[in-house]
């Protein structure tokens, strides 16, 4: 499965994301010139068979023109990189980021390399620890003649067709059944991976509330122990009699149901391995992503109330609605002299 | 301002509400015969001037037919305290269930007492600890008749008309502008109490929302400690460079603003004892009539996305979506690698 | 392929699901004998090799005792059917509803069936059109000698391991891996295709969302006609100057992302016959598991914002809101002047 | 009632509000200059006694230095309004901006404004067509010298402390309880009138919402004419069988209720006068601070479900997710073959 076009990459950056790329790439024959900050994580690329670099100015060097570097650091130092990197390079040479750069950060770069004669690529890069194996979803922005350049590249990188079905009646024309895709102008890559990842946001709360619900379907089993105003009694405890088991229940939607998907595969794995996630607190973070989903819906007009559920979801599970709650507390105190329950 | 009609009405239970209804009711010149299962209960609304009594039995035997018998106890004690009550009762007596029970109950229990010739009003009671000095509004279902002979004492409960202005071009023909309605048959009361509180959740959460938003508008102003994959830093730091009082504020809405309204007063209040509200935690507590407004809508197949968030907020503040958030980080560990942050 | 253990199975309904799994169940070696309201479906199926019946009796006589009677119908006429069919049963006989009844009404079945020693179990069944290739997802509640007698049916129904990978460490010891699964006792199974039906309108908006969001990143595009008091002017419109073909971007979603799953599948299958799905108005019907899934959550006390979110857009897609907008309007004319826009 | 410090202020803008804060300051004793880009709003406030001017610079020739000019123009046209005005004017003259700009304009403003000596006021003003005679509340950001040289013409705009009771333990210290604020530096006013303007969609949607339940009340009154696998049936039309006057219930909530506010005051005063709201469509604008409040929410890491559901309904009233449900229909088209229902 050698690529027909080998190409030479260089990779700044050797993080998770960024060794495996260079691990998925040189497996397909392609050649691979790297810099880290962390001369350790050089070496170590070194002994899988990478060139490596002491020095931004070595692995320039050490790239034929026109050169073709991809960034794979976090989002926030992007722009620091660039700033020691484009003074190093020449006319015609092409930039990717690969991280999860502000769709907006890549409009501006694009335009200040535009009159250097660089070409910049973002390129929203999902797959996660699992990318290596199953090949990395590839949503690329930025100008045609450099996307089809570093096509052999992406096509090494993207799953390719794998075991997939084809989608019945779609027209040829462009590499989205390869799993990479050219999605537009600059920003284009980023602004479409944003937007997946605000999709994930939502399917990973549907499913985790999912669960939950089925997980609480034992609740009449428990004793009501509080009957004052302040608490409901439950209606119908005859109604929440279950005991049933969350992992098997992820399991088997794997096959054959609406919600299959690698997320529920996902769940089912993450519940066999620890059947009551004992080792989570429950606080989930937040990577911007989703965040500037629902700003860009906001901008757009276009009614987001899942996705922005499911960002907020993860606000409360952080506490940060504290003082929300303390106002709502201190307001029942006033108006009913209800005092809170610990 | 006594009232020109005084009449006879029995209270079952002395609690906040209970206590200051009768003191509201006796001020006007009404009598009340009172009962409580607690005796000290007793013994203090009859140092007040209420006639008490020892037993249901020489509760209702203090009771001139037809009887009037207000009953104010937790929901769910209403069944019991019925099933005591009832055999002692003679036609054409009414009950008035005035606490937060479910309005299909009353449905159930008005249709229940109908064979033995007894009136069943449902009266939902708004005002909280305020309603002694403001009167409390009433939302009351059940037949025409017990709702009209009982109108006296729904007179004296409620705040008439008092310094509020009267709504231009209202048609008169209704109590509404007294602060009390018949709204319709039984359960029609608790309804719209139901619905009412519902409304009183979404505004609070409103309130307390955006005072939260205020109170966060110094963000820019901490340092972003964490500039990693897992945390996206703030873009516009010098956009949240604020220390706003949330005091001050709540208490300059007061007066002139869309948003001025009792729940204001009463934040105002609360921050003027409190600034910070540390004495409470933030989890707060739902008593019922949310979960029954966001089923109603439901059922009724009417979008209530605001009330609903609201129930929800509380039920995250007090930490029950903490499965969901495991299942969630699990997820993240999962596909990314990424380990939950403290 | 064919079963180890033909079965014979009655199947009443034959509408699109029934019929399918009858058809299933034939291939696979199993023997149907099938009954329909309606003659013509019968005959059909008849053709297809099944043995039809022209009335209930003639269906009960033509099984073999102890029978395994399948109900396939709309869940409003499963009791009107029980009604028909139980008295012509004998004890030990069982029934599977394998539609989609609310959860509570299989518990008071099975419970009102068991005096007669009929054994009765709720099969959710998830797969729709495509579950005659790809298998059906079962989601299994009732009493395990039922369960266990009725597992050749079940194992040809479902989908088995196919090309699923095993979940990892995953300990065996259910049938969860094959596609069904016993989930517990009356009622669990369709609690689980309850949720299950929770998280798929959930999944599917976040998708449907993110789609939207994509669609409209040329929003920018567009001259921005209003400059008035009631509307805000895009503030970055050089921010959203795309054009993104969202068939092209579902397409490559599939392979190698996150988000990959049957939805997305599907998603990219209904772009390739129609891009701007023009035949579609955009009305979502919802059939009831999404508000029982609700219902459900607030019983438990558990926070579903995102599930319930994506059952109020249904509503609003179907112009539920439209009175809560009247009175939107409304408030806004009288404390601000504003009239509505057209 | 007239005022103590009789001051002059320049008004440009004549639309309602700023006609109507002319007059408010003009009863109270004020002197005003104005001018309006319509000659005939001019002349209409020169009737009223109001000094009028035929150009920008006939209008600050017309003011006493150092001037003091309040701006109240739709945010859209602020910025070309202060490159004329700017120009014309001297250092310490201040310049006010009444209207609804983004609070990080007043900061880019402000900024712009100091090295020419000027000072920028940003007061978010609330009050709608009411204040003219209820006052208005004003959320004042600059510096504090201006602040305090405006004192009079604010004290005079404000409700001032009216009918309102004061709240109970206040410190003494801030003009709030005048129903004005000096809120911060500059944007602080915006800022707080902008998140003022997100509680309000967040009050006025729970008692939309609400006021709708009620009116859905009777739904079980209706035949269920569907009973097929796309819809379920109510399953208990019993206990949806009222017929609840909501203009009643609005009215009713006015006196003694949690709920009471200003914007029930004016949902009763709408359905007064028009119990169906049938000139109403139920398409709700939004103008800008409901997405700025959720913006910065989303910054500061807030959650704000409540009041980001409140600015999606009203998306959705405006039909801005269609696509999104024309999505949902496909998927289910896609998988069920449900075909979408008129």
């Amino acid at each position: 499965m050698a690529t027909d076009n080998p190409m030479q990459l260089g990779m700044i950056g050797l993080g998770r994301m960024g060794a495996n790329l260079v691990r998925r790439l040189m497996r397909d024959g392609h050649h691979c010139v790297t810099y880290d900050v962390n001369p350790d994580a050089v070496k170590a690329m070194e002994a899988e068979g990478a060139v490596g670099s002491s020095s931004l100015a070595e692995f320039v060097a050490g790239l034929e023109k026109p050169r073709n570097i991809w960034i794979m650091v976090p989002a926030g130092i992007v722009d620091s990189t660039l700033e020691q990197l484009v003074p190093l390079l020449d006319a015609d040479d092409t930039i990717i980021d690969g991280g999860n750069s502000y769709y907006r950060d890549d409009i501006t770069r694009s335009k200040a390399l535009k009159p250097k004669g660089l070409h910049y690529l973002d390129v929203g890069t999902s797959g996660g620890v699992w990318g290596l194996e199953r090949g990395y979803c590839l949503m690329i922005g930025g100008d045609t003649p450099a996307v089809l350049r570093l096509d052999p590249i992406f096509k090494t990188i993207a799953p390719g067709e794998g075991s997939v079905e084809l989608t019945a009646g779609r027209a040829p024309g462009t590499t989205a059944s390869q799993g990479y895709l050219h999605c537009g102008p600059s920003g284009a890559g980023h602004f479409v991976k944003m937007v997946h990842n605000g999709i994930e946001y939502g399917m990973m709360a549907a499913i985790a509330e999912g669960l939950s619900i089925i997980k609480g379907a034992g609740i009449g089993l428990q004793e009501n122990a509080t009957h004052d105003a302040e608490n409901t009694p439950l209606r119908h405890p005859e109604a929440y009699q279950y005991d049933i088991n969350v992992g098997d229940v992820a399991e088997v939607w794997r096959r054959g149901s609406v919600v299959s998907s690698w997320l529920v595969d996902l769940a089912a794995a993450a519940l066999a391995k620890s059947p009551d996630l004992q080792e989570f607190g429950g606080r989930v973070s937040d990577s911007g992503e989703g965040r500037w989903t629902v700003e860009a819906a906001i901008d757009e007009g276009v009614p987001a109330p899942v996705i922005t559920a499911s960002l907020f979801q993860r606000f409360e599970s952080r506490d940060l609605g504290v003082f929300t709650g303390k106002i709502l507390s201190a307001l029942r105190s006033e108006f009913g002299g209800h005092a809170e329950q610990k």
